[in-house]
């Protein structure tokens, strides 16, 4: 058996969320890392595996698995190890609601966010040039990402959508906090792949959205943080990662 | 046990998914038609039910399941009958990620061609004002949503992603076809949630895009098409819809 995984780095969102569900699971695969900055995702050998350019990739058997959640459903079904989705038909229809919600919802109203903070530096490098920036973001394959890559790139995104997501950031963390008062695990009794995708689709809000998200305004989202802090997996996940460091707590620490 | 389904009409795209689901598992349900052209999933009693103003919403014992994808995969797990998910981890993703297709990549380029088509005459009804009708589309919760209802009825869609949109659907179709070719059933060798939502969310080209799709063109669709149209449920689901014909046939028939 053969499992690898292309991704950018273990703690980005989508690639954290197959690479946490890997570690979780028990799985043994190969790390297949791109650099981001170096845009790897763009270069032909990679797009002969995911044709749309985006990461991660699952390779099992030499077969290829884009699309971050279908991945995760295929390694809890096709892989050995502890289960990642709750046994009750109603907590995994709130596993897979609240999947969709951190990824589709918060999580595009955050990327844009985050998008249009890091981009421009990102894409400029070392140094590359407008000219060079260009041509490197009109490689991206799906039309729609590629508009996403340039309005950042150029700033162009209009202010009103930003507001929008802003709001939506504003809301979310609130609505976060009022679930996992709620309930222990997002879906609800038991750790599923909920847990991992709003780990990695918007755990860093703690970090890069302090107003929205701190002990004292989200303090049961801060205590389901400890909890998953706990989880051998998520050590290694962040032993492995370039950015190791757990949310910041309010004594101090690493922020 | 109560099952109550609230939709626009059976054979609608998002409605017609969960509705087909329900008559393949053979479940006994209460049908609550809402009349879209009135506008009825803005008022307050279904607002209630989905604050997001969309449809379909299934509700079981008195909770409620929006969302249609994950509807499907809830009713798959939480009633008996008829299995409608391969058990094989490699088919199963193959279901979801055509699922995902149908509806996010494909389907959306549908909907906005045919948004763009119908949704003037639509808003407009039996002789709304102008005024009426924006009155009318603030309503719509979600603001992404209100502004592609606002954008179609005002014909305000860029004709660049008009055309992206056009492109995506001679592509769809092309790509339905070579995948038809290969497979009986849309995710291998059993009928699935992907079957019923590549029905739902592009069976339609064969009547409103007839140069896209057609027995000469896509003559593995087509075939896909007559085993669909001889399952008791698809019969069913048509006979219940004000749009009760299949697809039509070469040979004349009821386009």
């Amino acid at each position: 058996m053969s499992v690898e995984l292309y991704f950018f780095q273990p703690l980005g969102t989508n690639s954290g969320r197959v690479y946490l569900a890997l570690l979780e699971k028990g799985v043994d695969f190969t790390r297949r890392e791109l650099n981001g900055r170096e845009f790897d995702h763009l270069q032909p050998e990679y797009l002969a595996i995911n044709p749309k350019g985006q990461v991660p990739t699952l390779v099992h058997d030499g077969r290829a698995f884009p699309e971050g959640m279908i991945a995760n459903e295929y390694i809890d079904e096709a892989f050995e190890g502890p289960p990642l989705r709750p046994a009750d038909p109603t907590e995994r229809w709130r596993m897979r609601t609240m999947c969709r919600w951190a990824e589709n919802d918060l999580g595009r109203a955050l990327m844009m966010i985050m998008w249009n903070r890091v981009v421009p530096g990102f894409a400029r490098g070392e140094g590359r040039s407008e000219d060079e920036i260009e041509k490197i973001l009109a490689r991206v394959p799906d039309p729609a990402r590629r508009r996403s890559w340039l309005k950042a790139w150029k700033q162009e995104t209009r202010p009103e959508l930003l507001e929008e997501s802003h709001r939506r950031a504003r809301e979310g963390a609130q609505r976060i906090d009022y679930h996992l008062e709620r309930h222990e695990w997002v879906a609800g009794n038991c750790y599923s792949l909920a847990d991992i995708d709003l780990m990695c689709f918007c755990g860093f809000m703690f970090r890069f959205m302090p107003e929205l998200a701190n002990e004292q305004d989200t303090p049961h989202w801060a205590e389901w943080n400890e909890r998953m802090e706990a989880r051998p997996a998520v050590r290694q996940l962040r032993a492995e990662s370039v950015f190791p460091s757990p949310p910041p707590k309010p004594e101090g620490g690493d922020a």
